[in-house]
């Protein structure tokens, strides 16, 4: 069942022991993305007497996993290089090698982001042409959603850098979100809207993307509000600004929420207003629940790797799970591969910015 | 009047032409800040003729104000270096020199952010020892509101500038909040709260920060979501990130109200809850409003010098006003005078990091 070659399955390489919750949270998650999804399969990595108790729960698992036992970890807080050295045997080095021997089609962990970014370009290798893989979410936008990247794996760049992934990024957006012939629009992330604005790398990165031919449509600088505008398909910005805008959202989020449940409980008529508006409350905590978008996809690998959110519940690690099984039904690797192959044999600008 | 010398009022200068509605906006806010407080006094910079018609309507402002008619101004979209050597007579720059010359004791405007840094710090110089002035603004936090800074001013940074923002954000900090004896809590934004995260600069920023005697409190790393949990008292980072997460946040807001509005109105039983919950809603709409947050101060100079939103409206404008207010109530600058030369005469961090 879990040779890639020989099923129909869509197989997906679980690392179940990264993260805050392990098996706890990572199993019912599973349980979750499997009602109404026959086609796909699990492997799971990791403790199989920590695993085990969770899989009991969940009779639809129970013949869409397998458990490949290892009791070795890598630590959330343990540096990158360290976790190179010591990841033999890991649950989440053998998920990744399962990616690469082709026996999942994706892998999703919810641990540690620096060794998994480590770990999977050691396994999986860049993409040819590619300097740095970014890291990639979808983020939710009034007018429609963006992706945004980097999020955390690049946190000083350069011109090309930005360049780079303006491609990573618009190539994601275009299999993504199946749009086919139609360029993605790509903003650079900026402190004002002007030319002049912002540092020289940026306005370098804006010069080169104006001017050559890419797989997106530049638009110009974008500012923080324009991702919950949804201004953008793609909006590209160094890693550091790019994971503190991204918690900065999560953060005004949980705020505004905390007030909001105070507005509802805080006197009887309001617990009243908020019965008759159950069903308008409920579809906004919806529209809002930011779990729907976990999921940090790893670009410019030969393979697909999604990194969970560390804090991740079930229902959270279930978006970042389906967002794998999306892109491997996609076949977005092959995809890349393609578009990267058509970039570099047209011009030289992957490598050069030129 | 306007002699601050000869007065016990606290005399304003507003410049009253910037910003996306000018005196349209402007002047209604004075008349929202002149309300139970007598004591204030603005000089009002601008187009006599675009600012009459408003001020009529504010006969509280009637006694409480002067105007000191220019046609110039500061265009929005100009470049800092052209509006320096384009300045003279403009309501920007004689607002500013209204604080030089001690007529004002700060100045507030919603103009052209790069201009009024470029022209306060041509006129009112920075303060010994300050390398770079930054942005800070308040944060509303969970726990407590936070001092943010730099958002905008410095786009790149070493470690020593952002040792010095820590410095200038906890005199900041401790006059704003009247903290007295008590050290504000520091920390710096970074992409993780492990000590070997994060770029270079901000490493080693937190390894001089955690060794020196200074105004504040060492707390170690802050991320995205701190800041409106409101872990610290102050939160440094670089101009870009800072700015980024300052409208990302203005951004998420705006995109979940639009949601709350929606949930209310979207159905009859909605509204009707929505109308049982009008007082909790109508505070919840307090608790998250930016605009009570409004105006950008900029720390290391020999003045106060607030920057409103551009888009600021009455209610918001007047909130910067109002934090101009507090602070020259404060004494503010002579309070960073003092604690700036106690500091100089201890040790010479302030402008070596050591």
């Amino acid at each position: 069942m879990s040779d890639l070659e020989n099923s129909e399955k869509i197989v997906i390489a679980i690392d179940a022991m990264g993260g805050d919750f392990g098996p706890a949270e990572i199993i019912p998650a599973l349980g979750l993305v499997i009602q109404g999804r026959p086609d796909v399969f699990f492997l799971i990595f990791g403790d199989e007497e920590k695993i085990k108790p969770h899989l009991h729960k969940y009779k639809s698992l129970a013949g869409a996993c397998e458990i490949r036992h290892t009791d070795k970890m890598v630590k959330n807080d343990e540096k990158p290089s360290n976790a190179l050295r010591n990841s033999k045997d890991t649950s989440m080095r053998l998920a990744i090698e399962a990616v690469k021997n082709k026996e999942a089609a994706a892998i999703v962990s919810a641990g540690n982001t620096g060794a998994l970014m480590a770990l999977s370009k050691m396994v999986l290798k860049t993409s040819i042409g590619v300097h740095r893989p970014a890291i990639a979410s979808v983020m939710p936008g009034l007018a429609k959603d963006s992706i945004m990247l980097d999020l955390g794996a690049n946190l000083i760049v350069d011109s090309e850098n930005l360049v780079q992934f303006a491609i990573l990024g618009s190539i994601f957006a275009r299999a993504y979100n199946k749009m086919e012939d139609t360029k993605p629009s790509v903003g650079l992330l900026n402190i004002g809207s002007e030319d002049m604005k912002g540092p020289e790398h940026i306005r370098g990165a804006a010069e080169i993307l104006s001017r050559v031919d890419f797989p997106g449509e530049y638009y110009g600088f974008v500012e923080g509000d324009d991702i919950t505008k949804g201004t953008v398909d793609v909006i590209v910005c160094d890693g550091y600004a790019g994971n503190v805008a991204l918690k900065t959202a999560e953060g005004v989020g949980k705020y505004i929420k905390h007030y909001i449940n105070d507005a509802f409980t805080s006197n009887p008529l309001a617990m009243l207003g908020g019965l008759f508006a159950f069903f308008s409350l409920r579809k906004l905590k919806r529209q809002t629940d930011p779990r729907l978008y976990n999921g940090g996809v790893f670009l410019g690998l030969n393979g697909i790797c999604i990194k969970s959110h560390g804090g991740a519940d079930a229902l959270s690690f279930s978006h970042a799970v389906i967002k794998a099984v999306r892109l491997a039904r996609l076949g977005y690797i092959e995809h890349v591969a393609q578009e990267i192959s058509h970039l570099t044999s047209q011009e030289s600008f992957l490598s050069s910015g030129n």
